[in-house]
């Protein structure tokens, strides 16, 4: 894991009853992520992912005004069920990023996400660094720890829901 | 290799007489970098290398007259004797660059480094990645291709010297 700065740095730690696999397939596989990405009434609308070093991390999340937010950056560290590192820093292919991301989001992360075994589920660490204090107080501010709280509730409840088929059918 | 964007990039591509396996030594070793890696009469006063994907690449360039600039960034991709990649948009551990580059070099960079063998000797491409056609611009017109070729020459006659240690003495 990177060293935690805790000037620059938002954590969300947490154990979650589902195991790092789903955890995983819940974060890399667009089809589930659009399920539980964007705490509701947002929506995730889009995704697009290319899981190597360099790959797309690409999303569009709307608001409940319909108004679009998208996000594009690219994967760093993928540590198959166990780590994976994204910044939106640097697009596909690792070139610096020509993207304003916009007043609604006025400083740019590198996010390390890391998943370890914890009996059935999973202990849940989600880092995120920033480059100074401002960007780490206004993120804060902004809700990172309800935001990014709420989404992972939402992605237990997916993968818990049949919907997912990410959970084997109960026996009987 | 990432796709080459002529308008954003700026590539130097050449035969070099040494094989790859040297090149990949200059270039990832600390007390072989700063033997030629700033034209003179500018010097290469400090490195620092770590060379795994977020690890620290580290230089201080000093000009002719006694001015250090400092150099920040990590490692994006490593693929031993082939292929390296860094940035200066992110610091070591991935994190979003809180570093200023300054005046003197107003834009940050991806490089990739391309090493393949030719003969005795490498097909050597460094392609610069920019974010916009300004960055690119300004960096060929402070005079990317006669400086990185000038450290290219250096490089190579530097690990033919027997200072360098790196060619096996002639026989007899």
């Amino acid at each position: 894991m990177p060293m935690i700065d805790p000037k620059l740095d938002l954590v969300l730690e947490r154990i979650v009853s589902v195991p790092p696999e789903l955890v995983w397939a819940a974060w890399t596989e667009p089809e589930h992520l659009v399920k539980w990405f964007t705490p509701v009434p947002w929506t995730t609308v889009e995704c697009e992912i290319d899981l190597r070093p360099g790959g797309i991390f690409r999303t569009v999340m709307r608001s409940p005004e319909g108004q679009d937010f998208p996000n594009l950056g690219c994967y760093l560290e993928i540590v198959t069920h166990r780590r994976l590192v994204w910044t939106d820093v640097l697009e596909p292919g690792f070139r610096p990023s020509r993207h304003d991301p916009g007043p609604h989001c006025p400083f740019r992360i590198t996010a390390a996400l890391s998943l370890l075994p914890h009996g059935r589920g999973t202990k849940y660490t989600a880092l995120v660094m920033h480059k100074d204090e401002a960007s780490r107080a206004h993120h804060e501010a902004m809700g990172f720890h309800e935001g990014w709280g709420t989404a992972l509730d939402q992605l237990v409840a997916y993968v818990e829901s049949p919907a997912s088929g990410l959970l084997p059918a109960p026996a009987g």
